[in-house]
């Protein structure tokens, strides 16, 4: 079976953007990860409308990408906050390959990056990379084939 | 300078997003990197319109991450194909994590890949992996830390 022979049906990249293939979802998610938890702050830095944002975070919380945990500031009524579960922490390569895409080919590399990654211990950049299991790592898109796995079906 | 008092103008996630936040564009740039390169392709295999098609495929040309290439059947008039520049290929690393997600959470992992993946020369699985610049791989989020980098700016 070729590419063009397989069904998109059950292709991982499109179920997957079918959830988060949209600009504010990934802006949302974006926020999340650099520890965004509560509704008017998503609102006010993403610049989005209550309704958006509403809908966005609902179909979040539906899919368990992100829950909900109730917190309560004195003298306001009990209000509910957003964190990424375990599932919505694993779409973080995602945004960091973005972050990465951006950084080289949308900023001013003589001014450095906008949003600095290091790692923590040792405070080198942090990069995304495509790397194999027995540990070949930075490999490029001639050293990885892509064929049809045991799920793959045929077009109808 | 906290991460909410940054301007997101200049958000390298944002401009990326900007031009591929869409499921249509990633789509498009997914069909790419599995080798399609002909307009009559991406639109069966993608199920677009002619229309929104031939849009997008002129932004991401315009955006320098697809060239054209004139190719002429016999007999037909000659017409072009898109192939990935360095700056398409460039975003090869956001397709493979958006794959790995939906390997993860799309699909029925008894029943293996949908997308084999795999290192050419020793064959093994491939998947993406945060690492920094000192070798340090497999980084997770609470080893790495984001902070404004010398190119942020603060909020208006």
């Amino acid at each position: 079976m070729e590419w063009l022979e397989m069904s998109t049906e059950n292709c991982p990249v499109q179920l997957t953007l079918d959830l988060v293939g949209e600009k504010w979802m990934l802006l949302i998610l974006r926020d999340a990860t650099n520890g965004v938890r509560r509704f008017d702050e998503f609102r006010r830095h993403i610049g989005l409308s209550e309704a958006v944002l509403s809908d966005r975070l609902r179909k979040l919380t539906a899919a368990g990408v992100l829950r909900t945990v109730a917190y309560q500031e004195p003298g306001s009524r009990s209000r509910n906050e957003y964190r990424l579960t375990r599932k919505g922490w694993d779409l973080w390569p995602v945004l960091v390959a973005l972050r990465q895409w951006g950084e080289a080919y949308t900023g001013d590399e003589a001014e450095g990056p906008v949003l600095d990654l290091r790692h923590d211990p040792c405070g080198a950049p942090v990069r995304v990379s495509v790397e194999c299991e027995r540990g070949h790592t930075t490999l490029s898109p001639a050293d990885v084939s892509a064929r049809p796995g045991p799920a793959a079906h045929p077009r109808p």
